[in-house]
Formats: C-alpha cells, structure tokens, sequence
C-alpha cells in the first residue's frame, strides 16, 4: 500500500466565491492582513502497489478534478497523514 | 506578502461519505486497487508580513477547520501555488 496525496486548485483566472467569502469573514472576525484565499481540495488515498503513476494521474483527472477550472498535483508520501 | 498553505482533514476516526464515494466511484470506473480515499480542503492564503504564526493558527482553529471533527495543519510556503 501506498499514500497518494491529490491536491486540486481553482484555476488562477477562475473566480474562487468561497475564497472571496472566507476574505470577507476574516475581515469581521478582526484578522486584518489576508490578501487573498483560495479554496480547493485535498484528497488522501491509499493505493496497492499495483496502482502506478499513469492510473493515478488518470483517477485525478478524470474523477478528482475538473480540468476545466481546476489544477490539480499527483504525488506519493511517506506514510504521514495531515495532523 | 507570504503565502500560506492550511490542509484540513477529516480525523480519522470520523465517517468520510465523500471519500467512500470516490472510491465506490473509483470501482465503477474500472479503477482497482483504491483502498480508501478520503477528501479534505486545501486553502491558499496571501497574507500581509504582519501575520505571524499565532494569527495563522487563530485563523486555521476558528475559521477554516472544525476542530471537533478536523485535524489542520499550517504551513509557510514559496511562492508556488500547485500546478
């Protein structure tokens, strides 16, 4: 098994409204000085061996992101889940 | 400026249906070998010199994560947004 982390962005010209809502709400909550948020997501999965880089590019691509508006990255890690 | 990236993650003791349903979805599509995925957020912040380390993680804990059912984790990076 293997840990395969994907991680999907909004394109840099595709308007980003949840990014846009999280600058507002900082702003009420008082933190001053966040320019710009942008949201996107970040999916973990755990893979057999037998799953090489060719399908994993295809699983981001095809089921993961939408390549239209989003960007996404492909990269196998060490076994360490986000703490 | 500096860029910063916040990851938040289900804890793993918590029930991902999004995650289960990429992999039901994974299987269908004829993708084997996907044990488990499961599906968090990944936020890009601009921030200001001014906000140090204690905001960031104020602004993690209370705006971008639920801590009762989320892990967060935040991180100082180079000016490079994922490709």
């Amino acid at each position: 098994m293997a840990r395969v982390v994907v991680e999907v962005m909004p394109k840099a010209e595709i308007l980003d409204p949840q990014g846009q809502a999280i600058v507002g709400a900082l702003g009420r909550l008082g933190f001053d000085g966040v320019g710009e948020v942008r949201q996107g997501k970040r999916f973990e999965l755990e893979v057999d061996d037998s799953v090489d880089d060719v399908a994993l590019e295809r699983i981001a691509a095809e089921l993961l992101a939408n390549t239209v508006i989003e960007t996404y990255s492909v990269r196998r890690v060490a076994d360490a889940p986000a703490s």
